[in-house]
């Protein structure tokens, strides 16, 4: 990574004329909040791990970008910079036809012509369409520099109407009312409760998914706890203690820090309902997040209470402080055998990549579970209790299972399925998307691989022609323990696309260390709640002549 | 299956007309060897568990039917018993047109026409045609009472020449010479080494396998050891004391009693031999088998030699007695972790299913590593050691690994992908055969299923149609025990024929409780090893109109 961007920042130079160019560049932290007032740093990365590495070069690249497009637009005039838009107005600006427009503060730009000179590429500009850049410089804070700025102002066109920015009321009835803000790059699939995942692009441009853009898996409303009076009580083993710990009580057990992929079962559900209907969200490839999780281990924790591992099954309950109306909370288990095992690694974390649990993250504490299927990570944890049998929440026992494609509502026996927990081998591809146009010559393919269980990703496999031949695709991203391979792999490949070839059936997929493979189709993995969604993926696009 | 054999019973005595019928038979075990005689019972089973009774059911069924055959062919005489056949003409007759003999002690039998009589399917005593019939006998030994001698009597054609009976001169400076004699029903791939599996009918006839009839997978000529100088050298840890084990060395740690599945790395070999030549043994769906083993645990053995745990990643070699011509032993490693966890179950084998080991499966003592490949169960044992690498056998670092399809000869780098450890999961179809023809009205599909690194089989999915529609099979066998499920599953699926139907193309995929599946097709996992074949098995079979 370094070496490319050392070669693009000689280019650029050369293109650019320029004598000198920083070639790192500090992220500077912006609001990611609906006003767009500076809130609290979210993206301070104080590091110079690979991760944040990553980062500095994309904003880097960014920034390099942004000043040659300047030279190429110096003579633009801002003619039109005493017109007043609505929202609304911007907001429907968000196509070559209509015209593409954001906004900056209280300014209104058409970068229509711009889009294609970003040197991020279009499509990350063009998450911006219609609406404020400020969430994505707070991503990539390299834009907030004084030529970036003058590049912009060449395309101003307006103002945004000043009664725009009073904030929208809010029906206080509404049980959801009092969940966060969110960045606005999110791709919604519900609102109430809230998931959403990030667009493709964006997930994969960093090994560590920025917190602001990891997926969401609410089920409920958000709680907003107080993180002085919050307390976790954890049920005593016989004999041992019941304990009550305080935030402060859980930063004095030795603190751990792991860097973990979480997974939705239902990622990648979309292509289930392309073979038939099912229930759920209808995720994309997005609901999969990578992040630097620190806390208590479990195991820890447990210990304190007096339990230990025993030599009948039993499994550690989970109950989080989210609600629905009825009181019932959101509840799931994992085996105690996995609670217990040092080697395990599961965590009550309290910090997601540097900083305290964002709220939809679980503010104040939250069970990781490497390995595990997201289901179980159980957000704004409340109460820690072990049982004979499995947690009886509805999401551990009538959800989260697989079953037969022959299996349906009619027919589905719940109890004839063992809950989810380590999930299989899965990949995909981020970068191109479905249905773009590539260019001929040479063509970049990008996407993520991850494994349940601790299992490491060996090997991607990347098709062109649909699964006929194959090549194998580099592995990024930090190397994994072994047995411990909690995060996912980032993978590319470059090909030469083969001449004359007017499509690409680009299809990859992944192979673990237990040698597991994914399987070709979807349709004979469908099952009616759509979870477990792990056949190969693939992209249709098109050549440009 | 008792309710079964209760029903069976009842429509039989009904069909007889006898008035009772003993529902119990024990077995009495027989001789395996080449000549036929009586040599040391290998398949007695003193225990009560469900395997043994397996087999007594289904010996008391093939004798059942004995006696209903016997009660339709009491006319039958024995008219040509006079004449005296070498065991080369015997050999010849094999097939419906050339007729169907077979020989028990000196006398020579043509069952031509009570193959399809047979109770235990044509397909079971097709196995014995043109042979003896002894060491099937030996292992469904119900065989052995006068009303089967008697039925049999009538289809005696006459005697075997005596000459036949002297044993063939061995070629005593060929390293194989003193091979162990093998049991007739095996499917051999090679010789020079000894390498064969059982046929599909027998192999799940029994969720315990016979001694006789586990796959043999040996990499060398097999050593001839004397159990009482026989010592297994464990190398000791830095500070500790190395070991110089004897049998009753090992008989004096704690006993341990497993019951794990073994399956070689190229099982299923001959399905990717379609897609493209590959290098290997031509293994087709029988290189996997179950046998209950006991043994010392490695764990405790290594800790006696002062191993523990460490931090950085370590490997336990192990060395065989077995060598080739320039003393290059047979090698393989597992991570130390492996070894030292007890919760692993790594046993150092001296008993297989309730006997000394056989010599082909490592007499005295082998290596059992649950979960795992077969070639890192080191067979012949004669030494351990941990050391900061793996193993440097052949077998370890340029053998049992597993590659993208692209990746040939030419191309191959041994040293990028890890070697074979766990296993994925795995399924195939033993009854019916590729080819066969059934009968229409219902069919039964019987098979087997496993995955390795204990991960249990969940399910097991069959299709009449290619994969279109799915039904989900019966798993039979034991229970699994969480994250220790060694052993496979047997399974079995009863399903109406679709009327008018004159082909079926069935097929199997199992999931295993990570949820990991089957790959749809060969192709995309063919490798230039032919190794971890897991498909879905298909079998194309005609419905009789």
């Amino acid at each position: 990574m370094l070496l490319l961007h050392r070669a693009v920042v000689l280019r650029l130079q050369q293109a650019c004329r320029l004598k000198s160019v920083p070639s790192r560049i500090c992220i500077q932290a912006c609001s990611t909040n609906d006003s767009f007032q500076p809130q609290r740093p979210s993206l301070t990365f104080s590091g110079d791990n690979s991760s944040t590495q990553g980062w500095r070069v994309m904003g880097t690249l960014l920034g390099l970008g942004a000043v040659l497009a300047y030279q190429d637009h110096r003579c633009r005039a801002a003619q039109e910079s005493t017109h007043i838009y609505t929202k609304e107005e911007v907001s429907s600006h968000t196509s070559p036809e209509t015209g593409i427009w954001v906004t900056l503060g209280s300014e209104v730009f058409d970068v229509t012509e711009f889009v294609d000179l970003h040197p991020g590429g279009p499509s990350k500009l063009m998450l911006a369409a219609g609406g404020p850049l400020e969430p994505f410089w707070a991503l990539y804070a390299v834009h907030n520099q004084s030529h970036v700025r003058e590049l912009l102002a060449q395309y101003k066109i307006g103002e945004l109407n000043p009664e725009d920015k009073v904030a929208p009321t809010v029906e206080t009835s509404d049980p959801y009312a009092d969940d966060p803000v969110r960045h606005p790059a999110l791709k919604v699939n519900s609102q109430r409760p809230f998931n959403a995942e990030p667009p493709p692009e964006l997930l994969t441009e960093n090994y560590i998914t920025p917190n602001p853009i990891f997926f969401t898996r609410n089920h409920l409303p958000v709680p907003n706890l107080d993180p002085d009076t919050y307390r976790l009580h954890v049920v005593g083993a016989p004999g041992g203690q019941s304990l009550s710990l305080s935030l402060d009580d859980l930063h004095n057990f030795p603190r751990y820090e792991i860097t973990v992929t979480l997974q939705c079962a239902g990622n990648r559900r979309s292509e289930m309902t392309q073979v038939k209907e099912v229930k759920g969200l209808e995720w994309r490839t997005g609901a999969i997040s990578t992040a630097r999780w620190a806390g208590a281990r479990l195991c820890d924790v447990l210990a304190q209470a007096g339990h230990q591992l025993c030599e009948t099954e039993a499994h550690v309950c989970f109950e989080g402080l989210d609600s629905d109306p009825t009181g019932t909370a959101y509840g799931a288990s994992i085996p105690l055998a996995r609670a217990m095992d040092p080697e395990a690694e599961v965590l009550l974390a309290y910090e997601m990549n540097g900083q305290p649990l964002p709220r939809d993250h679980g503010f104040p504490v939250r069970v990781v579970v490497p390995g595990v299927v997201g289901a179980r990570h159980v957000k704004w944890l409340g109460r820690v209790s072990v049982q004979p049998e499995e947690s009886y929440s509805h999401w551990q026992r009538r959800d989260y299972k697989g079953f037969s494609p022959s299996v349906d509502w009619d027919t589905v026996d719940f109890d004839s399925a063992p809950s989810i927990q380590e999930l299989p081998v899965q990949s995909a591809i981020t970068e191109p998307r479905d249905g773009e146009t590539v260019e001929s010559g040479e063509v970049t393919i990008k996407g993520y691989a991850w494994s349940g269980g601790g299992r490491a990703v060996i090997r991607v496999d990347v098709s062109l022609d649909g699964g006929l031949t194959w090549q194998v695709a580099k592995l990024d991203g930090e190397e994994q323990r072994p047995r411990k391979a909690w995060a996912w792999r980032l993978w590319q490949l470059k090909a030469p696309v083969p001449a004359g070839q007017k499509e690409l059936n680009i299809v990859c997929k992944a192979v673990d260390d237990g040698y597991n493979v994914q399987p070709d189709t979807v349709a004979p993995i469908w099952n009616l709640r759509g979870v477990l969604s792990n056949a190969w993926h693939r992209v249709h696009v098109y050549v440009s002549p």
